[in-house]
């Protein structure tokens, strides 16, 4: 079988909960099952959609209202889709995204209260029924990622400044979601210490690897 | 009365129509009345729109495919409707704007295929019901409107290299919405010369201007 579509794999989760790291521990292990894989991230992951990114992070003089950030993110978002992810995904080599659409939920509509049936119409308008094969959430109390954040000693970007109500609404509706699609969400605990976060990486990487396998190997 | 809202006129129409020398009618208009204005116009109209309106104009190595093309016209529609247009309409300042939303039902619509429905969608989203008072829009055969700017003789945008077949979609478009929205589009023949096409305006303008000084007239 050659014409299996890749997996889409999405990495979700507020500022400082340890994306970077435990997206490197991702492809490692991918790297080491033998299957050809991209990183990519949102927004961004095309020339254009970078530009779209500074546009959106960049905290200058004139900071995009809600609604125009609500319609960049999915701007950048249809590029990298079309772009990027749809042809690797077609041509059978897994794409592991640091956010995608459920971070709108988090961000968009959590965080600045954007309503779910909007970001409901962008999401099909953007994705067509397309969604993630399997989504990891890292998830950890914001007073704790807050100060992993500040230890890192980066300027923080527009969104990195918002306060402690902002990030508490992101993580409930990153949870809320994880319960709204069980199929696709895992909610790792990034509290715990990084052996036994990959422990549980592993454990929801596993039978996405296995499945792949098995399916080479059917004639 | 002081706190009249200024009204809101967009000047519409493909390239090549006569919107730049028109919009200087329109306002040595206003001048001549007494009202104050100000000019604009999208995708553009602030700082941060026109940074989208240089990636939507720019034929660079990577093309907006057209969701991107659609959601990136109403990202800067956002901004410039929160920054500049409604600020200016709740002062009393009237607002002459070079393209607005039907701009997008015409070029994203009727030129690229986006549904009209879609296009509602992102309408309402982004205006919350606002539509502008009058719609001047500036018709006229495509391949004369193509002569003209050949004439012109600058180097042709993104939608300026586009072909016959999509203008004449675009003209269509225009002139169903306006079929639609009757009550605040004025077709105006813009193959006519130009004193004509300004008695036309003129026409079209009065009826506004003779109620916004009645109005101020009124205790």
């Amino acid at each position: 079988m050659n014409n299996r579509h890749g997996c889409f794999i999405t990495l979700e989760g507020g500022e400082g909960v340890g994306k970077t790291t435990n997206m490197a521990y991702i492809t490692a292990q991918l790297d080491q099952a033998g299957i050809d894989w991209i990183r990519t991230r949102e927004p961004g992951g095309t020339p254009l959609a970078e530009n779209i990114r500074q546009l959106l992070l960049n905290s200058g003089d004139e900071k995009p209202c809600d609604t125009t950030e609500l319609l960049l993110m999915f701007a950048a978002r249809a590029q990298h889709l079309q772009q990027v992810i749809l042809p690797a995904l077609q041509k059978g080599t897994w794409v592991v995204c640091d956010r995608f659409t459920d971070a709108s939920f988090a961000y968009q509509g959590g965080g600045r209260g954007q309503s779910e049936q909007t970001l409901e119409l962008l999401e099909q308008l953007v994705q067509e029924g397309l969604q993630p094969n399997l989504t990891l959430l890292l998830d950890m109390p914001v007073e704790l990622a807050s100060q992993r954040v500040d230890k890192r000693g980066e300027v923080r970007d527009r969104f990195e400044q918002e306060q402690q109500a902002f990030f508490q609404r992101v993580r409930d509706a990153y949870l809320q979601r994880a319960l709204q699609h069980p199929l696709r969400f895992r909610v790792v605990d990034a509290s715990l210490p990084l052996p036994q976060v990959q422990q549980q990486l592993d454990e929801y990487l596993q039978p996405l690897i296995e499945n792949w396998h098995y399916s080479g190997e059917t004639p």
